[in-house]
């Protein structure tokens, strides 16, 4: 259909062999969480008690994973059809095709929900083994929580490379086509677990504490909460499944785009003019490379996570010095691993510099976030300091340093853009090329970083059953000091992960952006600014991610009064509750919060897959590209401000816990306090529900935009402009039907 | 220098009569409004008490007004020169050219300031004489309200207008630079006006707050506080001041913009081809009508203020009806006199119905910022309700309601710009003049609407007066009524007024957008979001105006930390001051926000007029599209935003006022204050002054543009871009410099 149609070179014995390593290292990811699992299962978890609040977890979270592949279900299905029969009249002469996509995405959506569902399955089984672990060894809970975390980047990894090896094997001249289905089918499914589990964590945590700290003046994680139980599933739901499932994505299509931008210099006159006969095989070199880079990062992250090693001594240690220690090895590793590839392979050292933004931005962007959220820093002193003045200061004082903190991540992505494309100033052709690399440098490091991410809830659990299995009691002063740590050092790599996943979203959707102008036949004239339904488009793609946080912030308000009003009525129905002599019932939280995130997410849903739709029929295929445009610039801002923002008030609220300002109880505490929980759902549900939300669209733009430029009758065309304008309709309807006040 | 040089018509004998007529009617609004001037003059003043407040808030306006200009004159002279000495060798062949430009833009900030400086005027000499009137007659004191707002209506229309006519007069064939010169003048002022007022009034405001209501427990405006002086003079300088300089600039680039395109139609061979041997003839009709337009926006203003009239009887009746009865007769002598217009002189009623497409816009925005933000509708009443679980939720219900609100406050702007350049979708050519007529229309009714702007402050310091005078004691009930009554609607007509300002600034800078694409030789490449360069302008367009509005989030806590030092040092040093024997320093607290408020300016412009000139000449003409289409989508859903969460948070404060969930002092309201709170700088700081950023950086593109097209030197280009890069980092140090924090 495009009108600039790649024709694949052969592949020589060398490429088959080089793709065979390629898939073995796919493999290698999936062997290595496999025995990890193995490993982390083989430990103790110990005392029942303990037991008995982690299996109400492991319950918990089984429960709303599977009504949340219910609801997906119906919808993946109904767009596995709808993808083949829309293919089948544009890919008449290739039938196979049609299938091929359709298929793809279904397992793209399958290994995605995969992904999710391991991971969190082993997070929430090693919750319990890292608070036994605690009561003697830092080093030993420490390592279980990291090998743990290490799953779920080996199995995001695993899964990734090889459905990206299989369907490159299989397809090859249509693969890239194939792939963007199961990218697409990755990153709904992402899109699902962020919104549901987004919401499904902070109404949660937020009624929980609504109820629990404010009116009945119990602690956190206190067991007489019947929300608690609740509280630490939504951890697992939101930070575990739904980050996996979301850079599962990110993985896959930054590859996508890498090779399809390999094959696509074959199309540009000046690069035949630079290689002449060796054309062909140099192209071919561009396409393998990506895979290349991606096994390269699946052994540096396998070492980088083996690094990770606490010591045991009279201190307790600090966790956060292993994980820095090794993410850079993982990172240099892979610098290391590039250079290697480029030596013996590809013999141009302009890849390796392009490559290498990527990991460099990934740097950046952790240091970024570092400085603004970590406690030792500048932003979060002043914001704590701020809270001497009151709640209104406090909020002040972080959104403006949060705001501040997404123009630097936003520079940090222009600057890498810049550099990665100017490595080939005097070659246009691969201008393009070079920033698919620096999405594919990014993200080398994945398997680490997912390591990182999942060690948060982990942690956090750990913490939550140490208190509500009443081991904190006996436990020793040391026992509780490595659960606190561990707990505080999860908070900070959970904030590092997102500034990393909202960057990987935004490099993604930029390297995809060459084939949506390629598929929507739009490389002669581009996509000009100065047309008004461009900028109409820019406007409404700009506003989209407004809408979506407005929805989502929205959405836990109303859960949260849902679970205020059940955990009252339990506080009032159940005799003995509050003196700790008959226990909450815990699964009517969690199957309110369940219910209730199920019904928010189908309007936030429908919202993300019809917009694209109604402005691309409405307006044509290069309005569209505006209107992507718009939604990455502002979903970027948004996302970065919502992310650091609650992460800024949630450490303000730390550095007054610790003794600042008159800590814990004081008025400074109170505001701070205040502040913390208008972040809950701006860093854990609207925030990282903003990257799959940026990137569905974005697929969805590729997916129906040969559709678009074909002509169809003008009734067709309005009719799908009517539908999906329609369904945007009953999106927004969705949302607003439950009144959050009661009716006068 | 620009490819296209439109060759002007020669003016016919009914051109230039039509032109004496704009003339004439541009002197009668200034005649009116001077009329009106000496008949609010007339009104007795009031009891000495009242006169001796009044005159401490005029003194007060004036010390600050004229720090103002003197730091305003610094940078507007260095400019002038600058413009001078960057277009003489660019119009080497046309010497009088580059003078012209500069005066016009020394006289357009003139212009500007002056029609700021008039309405401040007035509006703190009228102040009295409402409360005064308010003692007998709530007709009265309406009346003398409005009316002195009217003034300021009527001197913006009435230089602009006049501005625009002589330089057309003068100039013809070049009118056009000139006339943006003029534009930039009062843009640059209103840009100052809005960052220096907007921080100057909150500092006051936050900082007699914290001290007054949080820390003492006396009420707002009570004459103890030192800052209240400081507070009721920020209402004029920030709302009065800023606001007809923020509008003045709107009213003359729409117009600029709708004469360029007019005139510009000439190029298009599709316009020749279509109106033959009449083109020219057409041609010169398209440049006289919006003139024309102008002219029917001052009498159907001029109507429309003279029926606001009030009833006295029984009982107090609602201001708001007369506002709205004016503001309705206003648009419908509007739309009658586009009629007219059309019918004896274009004849070609598409034209007609492109003006009507924004006297809809204006009509749509003022209903969504009314449903939004007003006392009777959902948003609030949910917001108030919200209280009840504290003040997170407070901000949560807010921050997404007003989300929302920008969303269809965008989405209105997007379709205004589809239908006006539907309308001419026979005739390509005109697409662009229809969207500029779409913004002639939206201003038409500017004299009307700065007049109900005016009415805010004006009406807000009645009500300080009446309460430090002394006057509320004495007075009856029906008294007290009536001005409470009147400060309310004031509240919601300010409220109105932001959301019209920010639409005007947007399809001011959209409508311009063509002038820069002539002006830059991009007609046929266009800017393609798919040029890598273009889309990184994109990025770093979007990210300034949430660095902007975090560098004046941060001022006004800075700013309001000096005024709390100073309130409680008078409080602990002046004996008998709490319990009334003695009276405040007033003029220290004056003092102090006037110095702090020019000191924080300078960072804000700096990044305003650096961050365009740093892209354009590192990155290019089309990334600079790029950058202006990142800047106005940002700016405006954020402007929207801040605006509205503020009026939102302010009014669910007044609902619990009024009785709601506890009322005055309850802990509904403790959460409605905290929300209030961090509204102010939202609403009165941030959000106002992203209008003049947008239009700023719109017109230094414009100015630079010829220069970066032309082949500079590279040393010269990156110098330019190092010089501003320097001054932008400097722009950062100022901002950083003064730590909230004290040092550890």
């Amino acid at each position: 259909m495009s009108e600039s149609s790649v024709v694949l070179p052969v592949l020589g014995a060398l490429e088959l062999n080089l793709l065979w390593l390629v898939f073995g290292s796919a493999i290698v990811a999936l062997l290595y969480g496999g025995f990890l699992a193995w490993k982390v299962l083989r430990e103790p978890q110990g005392s029942n008690a303990m037991i008995e609040v982690s299996k109400a977890i492991q319950e918990g979270s089984a429960a709303y994973l599977s009504r949340q592949f219910k609801v997906m279900a119906v919808f993946i299905l109904l767009l596995t059809a709808g993808l083949y029969f829309m293919y089948r009249p544009i890919y008449s002469n290739n039938p196979v095709l049609p299938i091929g996509i359709a298929i793809a995405f279904l397992l793209g959506s399958i290994a995605s929900a995969g992904a999710g569902f391991v991971g969190m399955s082993l997070a929430v089984r090693a919750n319990t083994r890292v608070a036994n672990a605690a009561l003697t060894s830092f080093k030993k809970s420490l390592e279980i929580a990291f090998q743990a975390g290490t799953i779920s980047g080996m199995f995001t990894v695993g899964f990734g490379l090889l459905g990206a090896v299989i369907i490159f094997m299989i397809f090859r001249q249509d693969a890239m086509k194939v792939l963007v289905g199961f990218g697409f089918g990755g990153c709904l499914v992402a899109l699902f677990m962020r919104i549901g589990g987004g919401i499904f964590t902070k109404a949660a945590d937020v009624g929980a504490d609504l109820v629990g700290k404010v009116e009945k003046n119990i602690p956190e994680d206190d067991p007489r909460n019947a929300a608690v139980i609740a509280d630490n599933v939504g951890d697992n739901v939101g930070d575990c499944a739904g980050m996996a499932a979301d850079v599962f994505e990110s993985y896959e299509v930054t590859l996508v785009a890498a090779i399809i931008l390999g094959a696509g210099v074959l199309l540009e006159p000046s690069f035949k003019a630079a290689y002449g006969v060796l054309a062909s095989a140099m192209a071919l070199k561009l396409i393998i490379y990506p895979l290349l880079v991606r096994a390269v990062g699946v052994f540096a992250s396998i070492i980088g996570t083996m690094v990770v090693r606490g010591k045991d001594g009279e201190q307790v240690g600090d966790a956060m010095k292993p994980i820095k220690f090794g993410f850079w090895v993982a990172a240099l590793t892979s610098i290391a691993g590039f250079g290697l590839v480029n030596y013996l392979y590809l013999k141009d050292w302009r890849f390796f510099f392009a490559t290498l933004t990527g990991i460099i931005l990934a740097i950046v962007i952790e240091w970024i976030t570092d400085y603004y959220t970590h406690t030792e820093h500048r932003p979060v002193k002043e914001t704590s300091f701020s809270t001497k003045t009151g709640p209104a200061t406090t909020i002040l004082t972080g959104f403006g340093l949060a705001q501040e903190s997404s123009v630097w991540a936003i520079l940090a992505i222009g600057v890498t853009i810049f550099v990665s494309m100017s490595i080939f100033a005097g070659d246009l052709a691969l201008a393009a090329y070079g920033v698919a690399l620096a999405g594919l440098g990014l993200l080398t490091t994945t398997g680490f970083i997912l390591a990182e991410d999942t060690f948060g809830p982990i942690s956090d659990n750990a913490n939550g059953i140490f208190e509500m299995s009443g081991a904190n009691k006996g436990a020793g002063a040391k026992a509780q000091e490595i659960i606190t740590k561990l707990d505080a050092v999860g908070n900070t790599t959970k904030a590092l992960t997102k500034g990393f996943a909202i960057a990987t979203a935004v490099i993604a959707a930029i390297a995809l952006f060459k084939s949506f102008i390629a598929e929507g036949g739009l490389a002669n004239i581009g996509i000009q600014l100065n047309m008004p339904e461009v900028f109409i488009g820019l406007l409404i793609g700009g506003a989209v991610p407004f809408l979506f946080s407005s929805f989502l912030i929205g959405a836990v308000s109303r859960s949260a009064t849902k679970v205020v009003e059940e955990v009252r009525r339990q506080f009032r129905e159940i005799p003995g509750l509050m003196e700790g002599k008959n226990k909450p019932e815990y699964f009517k939280c969690v199957d309110i919060v369940t219910a209730s995130a199920q019904k928010e997410l189908v309007g936030p849903a429908i919202l993300a897959v019809c917009t694209p739709i109604a402005v691309g029929f409405g307006l044509g295929a290069a309005a569209l590209g505006g209107y992507l445009a718009g939604a990455i610039l502002v979903g970027q801002l948004l996302a970065v401000l919502l992310a650091n923002s609650g992460a800024i008030w949630d450490n303000a609220k730390k550095v007054i816990e610790m003794g600042a300002y008159g800590g814990k109880g004081s008025d400074s505490h109170k505001a701070a306090v205040i502040g913390d929980t208008v972040g809950d759902p701006f860093k854990d549900t609207a925030g990282p529900a903003l990257n799959p939300l940026i990137k569905v669209m974005n697929l969805v733009a590729i997916l129906i935009v040969p559709m678009i430029i074909i002509n169809l009758a003008p009734e067709v065309r309005y009719t799908v402009v009517g539908i999906a304008v329609g369904l945007i309709g009953l999106a927004f309807w969705l949302s607003k039907r439950e009144k959050m006040m009661e009716e006068k």
